[in-house]
């Protein structure tokens, strides 16, 4: 299987691609690193990265950033950075990847234990998450020729102890269980599904 | 009380506010019509209602909008579009009102049926709507000075013929269930709730 990964290089990237490339083609995409790199953000960006690459079976994206502020002090224009980076970026990741797409392939994205856990700072996180979440869902019934579709809600991960004070009450997830949860969405049958890792 | 409604002069939000209107003091804001006019995609104009009405009891949302097209030939400048429009401009309704509110005042959001219950072209309101289902959550548990939140969730409505046939399945809801739902927002307790009229 030919396995794309958007956000190849970051800390979750790096262990969903390592997994993945014992087994299959995995082309490790970071925004200034891997194997090609890309802009989320830029639709432009995202296009001739499918070109470069070409037809595939499967993509995963563990990419996009949303801001941390709290409510009282978050501004519009915050907020709107956070929209067009996690959601828009990794929408437009399906929007335009469908069209490179396998027969039977799928996509898994990205959201995360926000959408219906908030934490203090976490309004924008949580409006990211539950629009994908909801997106996921809407677009397994229109995506065509077999292709699937999930997001994977990880809750805080072991690898980022610099997290756990924002996240309390959590308990922080293994690395290898997040993985275990995108092993889910590329190589079973399941889709429009949210897979909480929490 | 005093209710800021935004969208008054749309098909749900004249029935909302001449609903208020009974026993409140409603300000019906519209995007060229209305006692007061507002553009939610623009923050200097939304700061401008606000300071224009001055401090406020409740804000009533029926606004924002997003576009309709099938999966495989949404453009990512339409899905920006609808984030744009009917997500942040409504998350910028409170970003920007929580500083007017009165205290123990109320937000009251317009989501819809789509978040968790697709139709073919809706995935850009899917992806809106369940954004703001989890904003208004999370929203709920930052908001200061007992100021409460909620999202109103609608089926497709009775007085929206024209839509019927998008909806396949789902029975039309009256415009007067839909204004309970508001009622139930402004006038009750509850806080961080989506209240499905479906």
């Amino acid at each position: 299987m030919k396995i794309i990964i958007v956000g190849a290089t970051g800390i979750l990237g790096k262990k969903v691609s390592d997994a993945f490339a014992q087994k299959h083609e995995v082309i490790r995409v970071g925004h200034t690193r891997g194997d090609v790199q890309v802009d989320i953000t830029n639709e432009t960006s995202i296009k001739a990265m499918f070109e470069k690459v070409g037809s595939f079976d499967a993509l995963i994206s563990t990419s996009g950033s949303g801001p941390f502020a709290i409510l009282k002090e978050m501004t519009g224009d915050q907020f709107k950075t956070g929209l067009l980076d996690k959601l828009l970026g990794q929408i437009n990741l399906v929007l335009i990847g469908q069209h490179y797409i396998n027969k039977g392939g799928s996509f898994s994205l990205t959201s995360g234990i926000l959408a219906d856990h908030p934490i203090a700072a976490g309004i924008a996180l949580s409006t990211i998450n539950g629009g994908l979440n909801s997106f996921v869902f809407a677009a397994s019934a229109e995506l065509e020729n077999g292709v699937r579709i999930n997001a994977i809600s990880p809750n805080v991960v072991e690898d980022s102890p610099s997290y756990f004070d924002a996240f309390p009450g959590e308990i922080p997830v293994t690395m290898d269980k997040v993985v275990k949860a995108f092993e889910k969405s590329v190589l079973g049958i399941i889709t429009g599904q949210v897979i909480k890792v929490y």
